[in-house]
């Protein structure tokens, strides 16, 4: 068996995501959440509209500081609007998670074919012109839940699940997977799935 | 195409979520998020450990009156080790989810055989006893990221993607997918995915 088996940048076409309305005493714990999935899931970077959080820039730096990926880009304080109609100018595919969306299945062909695609996921109201500007309006079941549950179905819906052996050559540990308790090496430790360091 | 052809009583093994760590301030809009997926991706409840917390138990009451679902069980200030025991005791399996455990496809063929599941997801840090305890300890990919992504993730391949097609019996409104703005209707409008409402 091999845990550790997809690279980002097998993970095509690239992702970023969008977070909109972010407000960092309310939504602390929950961009923090979405920035973690977008990179755990493949996401190349974070785009945060607005505001500039340093407690979040500060999570997100601890956790590639020791389990990897350097090249995530989280940038904040981003004017939504004209980084959605560059994105599009560029030619790449804007996705817009919501509730009031198309199934997921019925688009995930069609979004597999863009050159690049931005996931722009809100907070509580997402103006009107994301739902007419974005590409495609998707939705993730029919029920009111969450951004962060979203973003990480659509995610490994959109790479077959291929995200969940994603593994970060920068890494400083990695994790061996175990029945019980935790097992982690540090990288010139690792030798791939059969380590057996616990 | 039909959008709406999953009952909550067709998802089974029963699945239940025992949430741990649940710091009322702190992880406020979190464990809402878990309770709102748990809901949404077809759980039949959620049982809060140690703490009682009015202001999430109004936040899901007031979804279930929109949306439907009213034998959705939010149980709060449970003895969460006495529950594990019971539930055990009972014939259930115990899946805790933490990125230590063993990847999610290898556990879902063992993990459908159960009478009703346990999913336990924490907040920071999770005491060493129900690693034990757990029948499986299960990762949604090796990264640190969200129990809100994890349990998402986790339902959605336990009933291979069926969830998403969930609707409740007794919700007052429901979505019409569609490809830009919002379409709800209410429940006696509702002739099925073909209502032409918006």
């Amino acid at each position: 068996m091999q845990y550790c088996k997809t690279m980002p940048e097998e993970l095509n076409p690239p992702v970023f995501v969008l977070r909109l309305g972010h407000r960092p005493k309310r939504d602390k714990r929950i961009t923090t959440h979405v920035a973690l999935v977008a990179r755990a899931f493949g996401a190349r970077g974070v785009f945060i509209a607005n505001v500039v959080d340093e407690n979040l820039s500060r999570t997100v730096r601890k956790v590639i500081e020791s389990w990897g990926g350097n090249y995530f880009k989280l940038v904040m304080g981003v004017n939504p609007l004209k980084l959605v109609n560059e994105w599009k100018r560029e030619g790449g595919c804007v996705v817009h998670l919501t509730m009031y969306g198309i199934p997921v299945n019925e688009v995930l062909d069609r979004v597999r074919r863009c050159s690049k695609i931005l996931v722009v996921v809100g907070a509580e109201k997402v103006p009107r012109i994301y739902y007419e500007i974005a590409d495609y309006n998707v939705s993730i079941g029919l029920q009111p839940h969450s951004e962060v549950a979203a973003l990480a179905v659509f995610l490994d819906k959109l790479w077959n699940g291929r995200e969940l052996s994603l593994c970060f050559s920068d890494a400083k540990i990695y994790i061996v997977p175990s029945e019980r308790g935790k097992c982690v090496v540090r990288r010139d430790e690792w030798k791939g799935e059969d380590t057996e360091a616990c």
